[in-house]
């Protein structure tokens, strides 16, 4: 397709706070302003995603599809309509100024009539791919093996009661991984929606564990044999489309990891919305990620508080996302990772610009959380509250405790004596609310 | 009180099924009936509980107590309560009959003005158990400490900001932990009400983690300093008090345990309403314990599927008990664990007699279950299921890439040849469930 | 298709609850038993039905179809392929033995490439299964028109922004009505699945609730004019695919039936799933359509407690059925209804045979669930103790209280010239629960 | 207590937005700060709560009172400290600045031993109000009577099986009535936390439903008996204490309210975290009760959206609060009603002044809410988008449909004869979510 699919619309531009309601422009991103230090494209390396936005044609599971999608025209020669697609998303990702975009094999090049005939026409999608990359400037944030859509994946891929099952994965993963590595990919994730159970009664927990922990580590030794440089990522969902999925959160993925002797090869990719779905807040997953040193990357997208599957909407909430933030920049920030949109339109969503509305206020949310976040930095507020809150830690007793030179014995005896009777102190929770609402009405 | 507080009611016996319905008494659970091999009693190891049952006064957030507790009358001496409060409570563990018991120390000794006076209390009440234990034959299934309800523990015990409210915590702990030891308990319990936190604004994830793994590497010291044989146990829940607490689940305390280095010292005890609060199926915490060799013992009640907060009721679900059961079994059962009730009446009970309907009722649920669990293990429909469906992994390429003998190249040049193309086998999900139903139908 | 899709599959039969495991049978159904003078069959009134039965492939929102469906092969002449679907509908339904089927028009019939040859198609379509009905002898529960797949439905039918869509979908009932009338339909249902909104931002409620109202006004004027003697029923569900619909549960229906005058009009068809998302309990809403005399028909299926959207599984547990059944028996039964599996196979459960294994186990549990409460129902040990409860409401003070002769003044009066000091009475809820536990072992 | 309990703290001033942090202060509530032509303080109608701010000692399920408050201390008379709670409540409404309190009779005078006691006890109180209302300028919003906390009431006080307790319940109603009209108050609440069951085993739906409209219909009865001049609430809430209350979401209430005959006589008073417990945005509960007119007050608060219980936290939420605020003045604003806080400190937040920074962050909210939501009326992005979505009902076959001049068959014949086929306009969903960003950032 030589010409434009989003005609309508050009290059996204930086248009201010005060512009025109209806100008479709960027309000607050500006990929060059500096926060504490760093360029905010480097801080935010935003990604959009080819599934959502190029693969999913408006259906739910109660209707059809509602999107105008040339590319998925049904009769069509699968491959031209693959590079129909390419040339749409690059068009888009050019369009919006994200530096990254990120797939799946099967989003990218369709499923042949066997592996081999799969296999080619990844290859070719990927050379094409690669020239656009160079054409258009834009990187790849990561990529990914589909092994969750078809049949043969119905009960798991690594974790499948059928071995060749486990091996058709591994075969795939191997062949994206590479892909990958040489588009130049800073990460590689593994999604494991289909590892999981439907239910225990035909489920043999200990071995699936021991087959997850088996793929992973094959996947690892590979990375380091073929030498990409990328992260290896995991994303945590707790169902949906399994009853239970084994990578359901960040905890028990940290205890999957520690007991397959994986912490060093892996860290995590976590998602707004799978997050909620586990019952966490995004920023919970952030916080618990950074303290145990395991925090890689992050799907930006929301959930609906009050329905319980995955809506995937497009972040709106900057109260939401500077919180996260905030703990983003307390851990260092983003290495290798960025900010992906796995965020997909409403169904009713159809016109063409809604695609770049959708983005553009995503991007805009961040940018904007981003400022607050490094506000929340600088001004200390809260991390002096909170240095102050611990301090005992720091010296004394609590000194003492954490270097392992009390035990129940001294401490018992040390209270017994008596004379310590410790008086609560104010958690100052609406106090820092206050703070944090104050920055963001700054 | 030398007179019977249950004067209404006697020793509670079998009746059998086909009992009047208005006699009180066991219709299932008969102590010496054999399944699969032990007796029902050892199985199932029912122990009553101190709290609910008898220091919960029938109060909720918004409404006083209904029960009649003269132990808990206003103004009196509250060491002569406590000793009334002893009485009644081994008249009831006597006449439902169950084997153990379990309590915190401020269960059975009122807190005093000083830790001395506390501490002087709980032993005076330890005495006055251990004759009761001696004179009933009621054992103690474990002993905990109270780390919660005190405002000192406001933010925690362990993870308290100020080292001296871990001191305190750590004296507390000692004195129970011996005082459990004294009564030939056969676990310690350990229970972080307060272990979490309110808002991640004011919290040190990363400190507060090592606080707590500091307070648990301390207490199995102790454990072994003292020789005390009964198991360490951890009981997960994910919020209520606090907004989130590191404890929630067992995966996440299975993170913990590698991160620490105690998976050797603690295992854990499941309670029913704790899992379903954090989105889990009973049956799969337990199931998920046994798969990581860490189960320990199990709180028996129910939650409210509609409402989200811990309804604490009794179990009365045969067909949620026989699953749990039947993992319980599988894992190879019950060791120094048992069932607890960890459940209280509904507020409106308020007849004496309500305490025994609510515990015989609930024995005789898993009674039955544990007969449904027994037959669904010697019929082996499902273990008969799962292995052949498993059975690729036994043997081939299987049991190659299970041993390491496989990598990403060698399989994925085995799908590249062809001749791969695993086809879908039945889960037999509703097939399954129905054999499951027939064994209840029974 | 003149041969067999279930060839491996004979009529299934009565086996009895002793009969081999492996049998594919009805252990407790037997049309012809007589539970409080009346058969089995027509207390229950089974149905199944197209959509899930027939017209799903085995797809989720992640994966692709697994399930054998010669009938949706691509490429096919739709309405030689509709008519295959038909044969093999129907002889799922003998072989099965419901007495009932249910359907939507696109179920049945494809839609065509406009209005007018969707219609012809429908009709070709009803003079196929009207000789199919006769053929077997099984009769049509109820039809439905399909007003949420197609996209011009994405913004509602009913409350759809723009009229035209509303007078397609009128058009539609139009024509689904007097088909179901020619198949000698029992009902008509309405779903609502798109009645509702993404977002408030681009919603007037109001306009929307005016429009339902009148499109559900328009159905009725119709049924009494073309003298359709079926019930008119609505189907509640809160949300799924809308983020908010407005027949959300049983009682926003009554709210909405009672604001248009349409409470003669209607009855509810409530779905066991559908009241779960709702946060209700299946018990709660037959119970609360009963007690406003507004119960319908029900859709028998059941969602999964620990996940939040629409599993849609067979029902399995009797000891939720059998609530739900006593709260019928108690409410007279259903009269034009039945129980209808709005329920779906697992994704994994690709063989033929589980299509009959999931319908014989969910028949057969709501038998045992039927002899349980009728039981229930003759001991009238539920309704013994609920009418002592109460009965100070039959005389005396609450007689005349709920006569109205007695206003806020006349009852301060009473209380304060004292004397009254109600004693709370046990609600005997632990006592009651062992009791409908003793009826299901009985 | 002639002396101050805040003597820390000085009547709250306006400091604005650019204060220090550390300022005690409103940064953006000026009374008299005109917003679409109206005082800020009319719009808004603040009221501070008796029960949480004075009457919780900062205990929860599992610890005991954390909070300074010396008018709880046990051992002293009741009266004296109902005094002296009074002086530090109007202390604390004066020096906050909110022009309403609100309160329970049990809140503001200790039940007695018995009716007549009690009545005199809040006789009394009602007094010495009366004198601190004049003294101090602060009005009241609402009075109401707690028929929830004591155990005559655990099952229900409008729907107690025992009428004595439902007359009970009236005698407190009427007193607190007068009691509300002596004060001037703006309204008269009822909520009714124990009108609902724990189990239907033991409940009787519909006799417990006519119960309840009986109840308040001598409600309204004596309103109009005694030229009481404010609005009737009923405030609803699905659950907790209960397992499922009657008066469940606004839809329930309004189905209730319609059924006996009540419409006319009662409003609805909406608060934040029971519209989440019962699985609404409280934006959706303010729109539906706008949609059918009977929008009455406003409690402010918020709840935890990862935890299942009434967290009643202050509102923090500008986002969320933007768009409430948007409903309320699209309905035309709060007019008897305002905004109560009916929110609590945490149970760290030990310090006097919590109290006050909770207050005044929460008033801040909604004071840049309002301001918000009054650009987004004025510059009627939203309007402008949602009437030309659904302009075609204005004229043409909208209209007509909308007059009752369309029939099923008519319309069917419409669209047989062709050339309707309706296309999908989009909902604009993302791009207004934008917009509404776009207000919040100005």
């Amino acid at each position: 397709m030589s010409s434009s699919f989003f005609s309508d619309v050009d290059a996204i531009s930086f248009v201010g706070r005060d512009a025109d309601p209806d100008a479709l422009g960027f309000r607050v991103y500006e990929p060059d302003r500096m926060v504490l230090g760093k360029r905010m494209e480097d801080h935010l390396r935003f990604s959009a995603c080819y599934w959502h936005t190029f693969c999913w044609p408006g259906d739910d599971v109660f209707g059809d599809g509602t999107l105008d999608r040339p590319w998925q025209a049904s009769g069509g020669d699968p491959m031209a309509l693959a590079h129909m697609k390419l040339d749409v998303a690059f068009e888009f990702f050019s369009k919006l100024g994200v530096p990254f975009f990120c797939f799946h094999d099967r989003d990218i090049a369709p499923e042949g009539d066997n592996y081999r005939e799969s296999a080619a026409r990844l290859d070719e999608m990927i050379d094409a791919a690669a020239a656009k990359m160079e054409e258009t400037d834009v990187q790849l944030l990561w990529g990914t093996a589909n092994l969750f859509g078809h049949p043969r994946y119905a009960a798991g891929a690594a974790t499948n009661p059928d071995p060749y099952v486990f091996a058709y994965g591994a075969a795939q993963v191997k062949h994206v991984m590479e892909a990958t590595q040489r588009l130049g990919g800073a990460n590689y994730v593994l999604w494991g929606g289909r590892e999981g159970y439907e239910t225990l009664l035909n489920t043999d927990l200990r071995r699936e564990s021991d087959q997850l922990g088996r793929f992973l580590s094959l996947v690892a030794e590979h990375k380091h044999k073929i030498g990409f440089e990328g992260t290896l990522l995991i994303e945590p969902k707790p169902h949906e489309p399994t009853k239970h999925q084994y990578d359901s959160d960040v905890a028990a993925i940290y205890a999957f990891l520690q007991k397959y002797d994986l912490t060093d090869e892996y860290r995590i990719n976590i998602e707004v919305n799978h997050a909620t779905l586990a019952g966490k807040s995004f920023q919970h997953e952030i916080a618990t990620a950074v303290a145990h040193g395991i925090l890689g990357s992050l799907d930006a997208n929301r959930g609906d508080p009050q329905n319980g599957w995955d809506t995937d909407q497009f972040p709106n909430s900057v109260e939401e996302m500077t919180l996260a933030l905030y703990e983003v920049l307390r851990g260092g920030g983003l290495s290798t990772g960025g900010f992906n949109f796995d965020a997909r339109l409403r169904r009713q969503s159809v016109d063409p610009t809604d695609l770049f509305h959708a983005h553009v206020g995503a991007m805009d949310v961040l940018a904007e959380s981003l400022i607050n976040a490094a506000v929340l930095i600088e001004d200390s507020t809260l991390k002096g509250f909170v240095d102050d809150r611990y301090k005992g830690w720091t010296g004394g007793l609590g000194a003492e405790i954490a270097a392992g030179k009390q035990s129940l014995e001294s401490l018992h005896a040390l209270v017994t004596e008596g004379g310590i009777e410790p008086k609560p102190r104010s958690g100052g929770q609406e106090m820092l609310e206050n703070r944090v609402n104050a920055v963001l009405r700054r």
